[in-house]
């Protein structure tokens, strides 16, 4: 008899997007066409920048033809691509070998599929609040969860402390909910406990294209990171990629746990369970390191950071706190007069038509708080500022 | 101190197509300019069909216009492509309702990916010879692997026996690398057993599109597959994707097994740990199922199947015993004169100037045997089978 993976079954029910999605439907149910301001979900609004259409259609005709047709790519990414986003890395002073970047369908899937190197014993550490899937792509592995909670105390950048034990640290900065970003000394204080016990960091660095303030984009510019994490890189909050599909994986060659090579263990992983990311996506994706795809990007990332400073404008002048903003997506503020996260999701939906992600949805620790997404309409953003500052001035 | 998965040490280095393309460089360094007849590695050589290459630069049109660009698509597939899927199953009289379809990556992603639905205890039953994958994935996960050899006297299908005793079932029909394909009687045999003992099967029907005579193109054609059995399929070799990327896979909402269901368990690990196929792709593969689409695919599969005719002539005129060919993209041919699968490689190669794959890569009872792959230019595969009519009548 087949035994399914019965960790499953501790698995609860994710009911954030979900219980948005009901409570907006039966909204507008009752109020049949009404616009909806939408900053709940965090996906991008800008369609694909003109470098990136014009490499897609490129890689398409080529497909089409047989003297440029491409089978089979390379498992662990086009070896081109694999030196192009070392060659990126240069520009923070972090030099990589091609052979330790991976090409991958994207961080979400990529963060899935890499657990698959780690044993169930481990104890993952997961700081919150948090995005969900690291919590239960842990359970599903059946692994121990240790929840470090953060709060306005710690600025939600919570540091390694006494009597912490774990052995997989997930780092996500900026971070997503709360669009807190380490600085150089706090991701050093990381990779020394990191190094100090022989655990291995997930660094989460989808939103490092946000960053304005001079802090780390990339793990590896701390010195020691090289023996203890691995990068996780997106395309789809830098470039548009969320429908698209393509990101990267940094994972160095001086990491090592018990004898085993985790780069090694990752080229077998990807040669025995892929037949590597699509060659269109791959060609398409290059475009975004070129000089004017840089520039076409950056573009796009300067519109959503106008949302992010209309919006923390209407919160300063509301005199609301909140964190983000500046080197994220992500505006995370704490709801007014002591107000539930659910309580004030409801009050914004029925009062101005503004729909956002109720905190307590990434972690017990995220109740009272209520995250915008910075990546909506900029017409929808200017007014839902607006009315928020209305709102929250009553 | 991180643990990593230590299942890995206990994999063999896949030798198989190093050693192919290792052996063949060696030859070309010494005889520079010589045009080699490939026809060793898996890989098709036509390029995509009008029909999807206009789908595909469709697809990327619209990732360029804001009012038809698409972000995070549904993780399980877009609706519409799962509709359209499980309607072409109806052609078979399957009918499947559009959520026991998931839209994938491919086949070989799938595969992989698909093991974390299974605990570690169930001992996993491959068919050999096998594509070595199947073997290296459960090895990684720690299973307890089954080897069921089989050979001429089966006709390469063998069958549930006394005594077998088995979890998770592979069964690759049309099969690669052999191209013996179940008849609906012997696959009856294996959904019995399997239902019989609670087992579930992983039926890989990649090379369905190939079949000529009356025989099953998806497990689900016969009764009793819904309680046991998920179908893996691709557009790789049905429609030349091994570069570009799409397959899709069948779970259906009857496969339960100690009460926790298999499709809602691959539901929740698809909003986990991914997030969708790219929607350039699943635009792009949804021509496929067109009556355009598939009137351009399958006139490629017929210059394949013509490759594959050409071959078997030869061999039957040389008097060569083999299998596949005729429901299959593989021919599988025993040796000449009893040699070993690496030294008819080296005979190939250096008196013929053919290349393809040796049996013994496929698993130990592949010692002795040989396999043609039909995916080769039709020019060449004429060529090589003058060549290999003129060694082996010697």
């Amino acid at each position: 008899m087949l035994t399914p993976n019965l960790s499953y079954a501790n698995l609860k029910e994710s009911y954030l997007f979900y219980h948005i999605a009901q409570k907006t439907r039966a909204y507008l149910a009752e109020h049949p066409g009404t616009h909806l301001y939408r900053m709940g979900i965090g996906d991008v609004s800008l369609p694909l920048v003109p470098a990136v259409i014009a490499a897609l259609h490129e890689g398409v005709d080529n497909q089409g033809v047989k003297d440029r047709f491409h089978g089979y790519m390379p498992e662990c990414g086009a070896p081109s691509l694999r030196e192009t986003i070392a060659k990126h890395y240069e520009k923070r002073d972090v030099f990589l070998s091609p052979e330790e970047v991976f090409v991958s369908s994207g961080a979400s899937d990529e963060l899935g599929d890499l657990l698959d190197l780690f044993d169930r014993s481990n104890k993952a550490l997961i700081m919150e609040p948090a995005y969900p899937a690291y919590v239960d792509a842990n359970i599903m592995a059946g692994r121990e969860i240790i929840h470090l909670p953060s709060g306005p105390d710690d600025h939600f950048l919570p540091l390694p402390k006494p009597g912490l034990d774990a052995d997989l640290i997930y780092l996500c900065s900026p971070n997503n909910p709360t669009g807190a970003a380490y600085n150089r000394e706090q991701l050093t204080q990381w990779i020394n406990w990191a190094n100090d016990r022989g655990a291995v960091i997930l660094f989460d660095a989808a939103y490092e294209a946000f960053i304005e303030e001079d802090l780390p984009h990339s793990i590896f510019e701390i010195p020691g990171a090289e023996t203890c994490a691995i990068e996780i890189c997106s395309l789809s909050k830098t470039a548009g990629f969320t429908g698209t599909r393509l990101g990267y994986t940094v994972i160095p060659k001086a990491l090592e746990r018990c004898g085993l090579n985790l780069n090694a263990m990752w080229v077998r992983n990807r040669t025995t369970k892929t037949n590597g990311v699509s060659y269109i996506l791959q060609h398409g994706g290059a475009a975004v390191f070129t000089d004017e795809g840089q520039k076409q990007i950056h573009a796009n990332i300067r519109i959503y950071k106008e949302n992010a400073r209309v919006l923390m404008e209407a919160l300063d002048k509301a005199g609301i706190r909140y964190w983000g903003g500046k080197n994220a997506p992500y505006i995370w503020m704490q709801c007014p007069d002591g107000m539930g996260s659910w309580e004030f999701f409801d009050k914004l939906l029925t009062e101005i038509q503004v729909v956002g992600t109720p905190g307590e949805g990434f972690g017990a620790c995220g109740e009272g708080f209520f995250r915008f997404s910075t990546f909506g309409d900029p017409a929808d953003t200017r007014e839902a500022a607006n009315r928020l500052l209305q709102l929250l001035k009553k």
